[in-house]
């Protein structure tokens, strides 16, 4: 995929313009909504801490957001979630729950029972990956939609899916990850597929909110893209310049894939380079050495480094001393002010679902 | 599978009766069906060649045999199983025929078509190793043997073949390799997921020939093991004193695997070691110096190795200059003039199929 970004550097395109030329239409999306990932559990993490964190998505311009469940029971599950809904105006349509493959059939059917009522934006990933049984039984019972796929890789797994999964076209949405399924072409191979089973590119939504399947997503109008907001830089997140407004993130005319635009640095993100001092390893001007940095510690799950570049904290700090310093965009401020309803990735394209 | 083999060194106990009793009933079976996998395809090589090769396959004791085919014309392939069938004395259901996935659908059955009054052994992965429903569509047309599942590794994947690959309980072979399916941990879960299925344990004959199948095959009580005569030393072959006899080996009571038994050497097969005069870094006595051997050439096909240890050449030699170094053992080569019809693995067994 490197290589990709590098011919559409060459070509002085950005990265999503190239692929859409090559290998769409020609006439690429020129925003891809994208939703919020979080929503983890951590030790000692109340439900005013998981609202706090879901604020702070909205804050940045997201309508839709994601969180874990599963790794409580269903009671307590059923408390987060409904904590986290009242924080999205009560409005369960804009809150996806991702399970990660963890429930067994009963545990499945279980809380599908459970949570219909709310009427989520997705179940997620409700069972083993290649359980495509458990999948379909959960999708002959569960009437909301349903997402899968970012731990199928192959054009062979993904077509399993499609045969034996029982996903539903007109709701249920494919997660497989550009970057996990070896890349482009073997996306394409899948894009074909789906197409060739009758389903619509919009239906795709990939896992992992890095760079490339932004770009992707506007080439070949997918659904949308998964957002984690400031993590996994440099290839998450997106330009620098980027505005995220209403659950969709506009794309620039910068060569390439936005990552690419970032100037080589030692920072771990954004708002450590503006706290660190210079120092002899990496000082103020010029080129930082050569040296591999030190890997980075596992975060804090209630310290997540929040949208593109600033972050919370990456030193043991109560997150509310670095709260000032991550002030989402001003335009994204006002606009999650005036939002109320999810724009959906389908609405306003013009294509079979 | 080294610890498993480890404990069974420290239990002063052949691997097989380590593992029956571990895992199995505690009455392991004291030979194991095994076949001889070869038939490559080779530059120049005839159908002569091919014939020669088989024949060396039976003098060692084998009275089933495999050979590729899908990587000629069919008609070309289907002079290359006639030509093998002759030296079968005419049985088909002698010989095993191995696709390695190769064939789309299309071609999969017109080979079905035109290969079934062959009555073959088998017809091995046929398609892609997760293309299920190729499999399925096959097993509904071709009513031969079928087998499969050398390239599927998972629980998972395995349990998909039986639910999606429409592989008949009475005759077909499923061919998960424990080493490749991460272990005998997992091999034991597929286990116990094919007995849940209705599955005899007899129907499976691990791919890969080597030896810690070869004594899970005994343990469990599988239909038998895949053999490469002389290939994949040490863990390939045998017990350096067994003796292979109308296609069934024994096993003998050596702790742990026979594999183990072997002494550290640089050879890469038993007869170079009989050919190479001693040099400073192989001396003839004492401990060959620990260094990295060199990789050993690809072969040619022609002259692959053959059965445990000894082989017909690792230099580029004409076959029959070599030939008279690897004589079967005598037991094996008397055996094979008396040997008129394959011994089949359920034979005998009075297990359901």
């Amino acid at each position: 995929m490197a290589l990709f970004d590098l011919a559409s550097k060459i070509e002085g395109k950005p990265l999503y313009r190239y692929l859409s030329e090559r290998y769409g239409d020609g006439q690429p999306d020129d925003s891809v909504f994208v939703y919020a990932a979080g929503g983890y559990y951590a030790p000692g993490k109340a439900l005013t801490d998981l609202q706090d964190e879901m604020r702070g998505f909205l804050d940045l311009g997201y309508d839709v957001v994601k969180m874990k469940i599963g790794g409580a029971d269903l009671a307590e599950d059923l408390r987060r979630i409904e904590a986290v809904i009242d924080v999205l105006d009560g409005d369960g349509s804009r809150l996806a729950v991702d399970v990660n493959g963890r429930f067994d059939l009963n545990t499945a059917l279980e809380y599908g029972r459970a949570i219909e009522p709310y009427g989520l934006f997705w179940y997620e990933e409700i069972g083993d990956p290649l359980d495509y049984h458990l999948n379909a039984t959960v999708a002959e019972h569960y009437t909301g939609p349903i997402a899968t796929g970012e731990n199928l890789f192959s054009f062979q797994d993904a077509r399993n899916l499609i045969r034996y999964g029982g996903l539903r076209p007109d709701r249920d949405t494919i997660q497989v990850d550009p970057a996990l399924s070896y890349g482009l072409v073997e996306y394409l191979r899948i894009q074909d597929m789906l197409r060739q089973h009758g389903w619509s590119s919009r239906r795709c939504i990939p896992h992992g909110g890095h760079q490339f399947s932004l770009h992707i997503a506007a080439a070949l109008k997918l659904g949308g893209n998964e957002s984690y907001p400031g993590e996994f830089q440099p290839t998450g997140g997106f330009a620098d310049d980027a505005v995220v407004e209403k659950s969709r993130v506009g794309l620039t005319d910068t060569p390439a894939s936005a990552s690419r635009a970032r100037p080589p640095s030692t920072r771990c993100c954004a708002s450590c380079t503006a706290d660190r001092p210079p120092t002899a390893d990496a000082p103020a001007t010029g080129r930082a050495p050569r040296t591999r940095p030190a890997r980075r510690p596992l975060p804090d799950r209630r310290h997540r480094p929040t949208p593109n570049g600033p972050a919370r904290s990456c030193t043991p700090a109560p997150p509310r001393r670095c709260r000032a310093s991550w002030a989402p965009p001003r335009s994204a401020r006002a606009s999650s002010r005036a939002r109320r309803r999810v724009q959906s990735p389908l609405n306003g394209v013009g294509v079979p679902p």
